[in-house]
């Protein structure tokens, strides 16, 4: 088991996955301007759209939409290059927040190859299992997200 | 257990949720223009934001990011009126985007209540496991979201 850190790895095929690679994001810090843009076009909520209704509501204050958390989360995965040779594609997962993510907060996203399962009736590709912890700027996670993702094998020459 | 499809029915509390309830959204249009906006705010891959490239791609053609999906099912979920009186909150669910979205799509939602769990620890709330089916003007589906909500007890007078 192989395990690495890089911040710009090449793209990779299938075959260049391991189970245990990590990879740790660029930072992205959210504002309370764009969490409530995000919450009036797709979540419009007052704990998510206003400062002042938020308080009395479950959140106690202005919280992001979970699924703007999510948003910010594949900007933060896609990143300059992508780490996938035909991209970041997702089938599906399981998401949870287990915090509010706040105005203010800088997020940064720490992935981990869980499980490789080269498909059995699609000889180019297969799917990758990865767990993507997101994280702000106290090192307190606000997002788990475990991906299938697909990956193509590399093309024969 | 009861079965009812209400298009905007009055915020419940736990105790007004049962298992087989069914709520039906509004519906939505999705074009091009906002696919590639959201895309390149928070999902940069070319088979997002930009047609020509696209059609080279795993994805044949343009389509939209599954979180795009997955913000647009949220603002069908909340809608003009909360289902749930405290707000749409999840902790989390499984997701799964059975298809792609393309422009055009029209999409509207389906769910169902499938589980409810009064807190043991928190006696002012409890969990809602609910189902829910996005799908586009063909009834294909294009995203099954399985969220747990949180939702408040009626409060004592």
């Amino acid at each position: 088991m192989t395990s690495t850190l890089a911040k710009n790895p090449p793209p990779a095929f299938l075959e260049d996955l391991s189970v245990g690679q990590r990879f740790i994001s660029a930072s992205y810090e959210l504002n309370a301007d764009e969490i409530k843009a995000f919450a009036r076009q797709y979540d419009p909520q007052p704990f998510h759209t206003d400062e002042a209704t938020a308080r009395d509501t479950f959140f106690g204050g202005l919280a992001a939409s979970g699924w703007h958390v999510a948003a910010i989360t594949m900007k933060l995965l896609v990143g300059e290059s992508p780490l996938i040779a035909n991209g970041i594609i997702g089938a599906g997962g399981e998401i949870a927040w287990p915090r509010p993510t706040r105005p203010g907060d800088v997020l940064t996203v720490e992935s981990e190859v869980v499980e490789i399962n080269p498909s059995r009736s699609r000889p180019d590709r297969g799917m990758v299992t990865m767990r993507s912890e997101t994280r702000n700027q106290r090192n307190e996670v606000v997002q788990v997200l475990t991906a299938k993702l697909v990956a193509p094998r590399r093309p024969e020459r």
